[in-house]
């Protein structure tokens, strides 16, 4: 990879997507038939995990996934209601060095469904540790880095099928293709079948998130959503709007929810965010003005924090006069990239 | 601002988009009759424009948009299939000195509306030099760059109307909300109706456009469409997936289309691109591999190009190998940057 990216959760890519197979139908029916592939279950977008004997050490939960083969899923995967989609192939260090047969081409694809019934039942599992992760939060937030990844691909995408199965142009239905990756209108002549539209694709919505620094540099200004956790601050945010860049998107949104005028931006790093299809953009910024007058409908409380409030946060100290938001959320990240600690501390 | 972005067209924010005014109805009922209101028109998605007298010098051409009051759409508002959305107010640099009215805050509004029927019959006007722009390309591009921000932002949102008129959870209809910012489901018990679901708001697609340099450090990688005018060569640019970074969107779109792998990436600037709703986000990174191999659905040819023979092309010099995109276009900003040439050359 050679790439120095910060590694935020979910941003890991385990699967290498191939998305030159999602119109090869015969590969991918070939792949939903062979014994080695994986299987992702979701049920109403809840994926199924397990809980592993070595989960000794409490502070680190560790979740996985279940890794279903095809004859575990046989009968979801006939039901109408069910969604299935191609995820990927497992990355390959090196092309296998024994020959292969024909039909094999050493490809381990992995695929992903969604059901409406609850499937315990078909599942005929002796596994009693195997559940649905409630969520999504913090559900989603207690897995390994290498499955986060596939999960956020997996969830945005089911989540994108449960609510957009109608055409948006001409209300009529539609049908799954590309493995997953376009819903095609059913009814003849409909406006979405000429040329290239949006409507048949998966949405992604561009988010910005952002810590605005004080103009005397040594602080910087958190919010609290009424929704918050008692006593939690995290980085002011909102949708990126038609028409707008990333950099106005923060002045705007900062402005709107803190009354704080912004002026230089700057990228950091940046998070997909499976709830149900963000993509969180994170940013500096430096305020350019400090008096707060907060959007109540948006945000309970803005304020200025010092970089001792802030590491005394991180450090969860006795002194800290707030809570940070989890390790797993960009904001995190933002934060103590500030105040200069590492991020793997 | 304070800011030090870099500005490219369509980039820039002439009006104040004011969110807090979408559901305040009673204020954008009084805008929408106040004869100071700024209404811009829509057929079809293309704008009405006039190409004013002062366009004399040929190698500028500069429309303008035309700036409609309320008398002059009167009939075309009332419409049942006429869109009408609130774009923000003229941003003022103080507050009006002259006390105000009751009923008069001394903003100025700006609206937008698209119809379907010609509108020519109702507009009754006697300005001849006034046209619908036929396009979107390349008339878009030849507005000037305060104009450019607000079709941006205005033609996005209204071809989103024109697409999303249906809900795409339950296939209803559905009604404008928000001065045209939200649609909402006028099924009762309709699942978007609970909870903050995306389908109601309109959408904008993260785009990744990135030049790629040689590992020498002295060839840039661009490629063409087999829409492209003949020569011409741009950046290779690609859709974010679900549950994807803008860094490994990048890298993989490189590798789809030309078969090279990418490294590092490094944000450089955005630019919104109405056409429909897109941000593309561009990127410069550096190449690990050099051999092309070009997907032939996506890419007619990639190559790789030396600063020279760059350098020719934005210079338009005899020498010039290919052509370069049309400097509104971010492409043509990005190469421009790697070659170290201001970009206000
Ligand atoms: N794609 C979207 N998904 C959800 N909410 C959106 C979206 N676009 C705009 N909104 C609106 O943005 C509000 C959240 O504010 P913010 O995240 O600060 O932009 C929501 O309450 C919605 O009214
Ligand atoms: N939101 C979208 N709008 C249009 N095309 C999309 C979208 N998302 C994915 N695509 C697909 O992306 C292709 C263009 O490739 P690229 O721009 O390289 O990602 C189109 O032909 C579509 O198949
Ligand atoms: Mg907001
Ligand atoms: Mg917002
Ligand atoms: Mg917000
Ligand atoms: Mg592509
Ligand atoms: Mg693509
Ligand atoms: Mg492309
Ligand atoms: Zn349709
Ligand atoms: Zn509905």
């Amino acid at each position: 990879k050679g790439a120095v990216d910060h590694e935020n959760y979910f941003n890991r890519e385990y699967l290498d997507r191939r998305s030159d197979k999602r119109t090869d139908s015969g590969w991918l029916a070939a792949k939903q038939i062979s014994p080695k592939t994986v299987f992702l279950l979701f049920h109403h977008l809840e994926p199924l995990v397990t809980s592993g004997p070595e989960e000794v050490n409490n502070s680190k939960p560790k979740l996985k996934l279940c890794r279903l083969r095809r004859d575990s899923v046989d009968e979801l995967i006939e039901k109408s209601d069910t969604v299935l989609i191609f995820l990927g192939v497992e990355k390959q260090e090196r092309s296998p060095s024994t020959p292969l047969s024909e039909e094999e081409d050493g490809l381990i694809a992995w695929f992903a469904l969604n059901t409406q019934d609850n499937p315990t039942e078909s599942l005929k599992s002796t596994d009693s540790n195997r559940f649905f992760l409630k969520g999504p939060m913090p559900g989603l937030l207690l897995l390994n880095e290498d499955e986060a990844g596939v999960i956020a691909q997996a969830r945005s995408v089911l989540a994108w099928h449960s609510r957009y199965s109608f055409c948006p142009t001409c209300g009529g239905q539609t049908k799954v293709d590309e493995g997953g990756y376009k819903r095609t209108c059913l009814s003849e002549g409909c406006r979405s079948l000429q040329g290239i539209h949006s409507t048949c694709y998966p949405r992604v919505d561009p988010v910005v998130i952002m810590l605005v620094i004080h103009p005397d540099g040594n602080q910087c200004l958190l919010g609290r959503k009424k929704t918050f956790p008692p006593g939690m601050f995290s980085c002011l945010a909102g949708f990126i709007e038609p028409g707008e860049t990333i950099e106005n998107a923060v002045r705007r949104e900062v402005l709107e929810e803190s009354g704080v005028t912004v002026g230089p931006v700057q990228y950091v790093s940046c998070q997909p965010w499976p709830m149900p299809s963000s993509l969180m953009i994170g940013c500096l910024s430096v305020a350019v003005s400090t008096d707060i007058k907060v959007d109540k409908n948006e945000i309970e409380e803005a304020r200025w924090f010092t970089r001792q409030q802030v590491v005394d946060a991180i450090a969860k100290s006795d002194q800290a006069v707030f809570t940070m938001p989890p390790r797993q959320a960009i904001a995190h990240y933002l934060v103590k990239h500030w105040v200069g600690i590492n991020s793997n501390l």
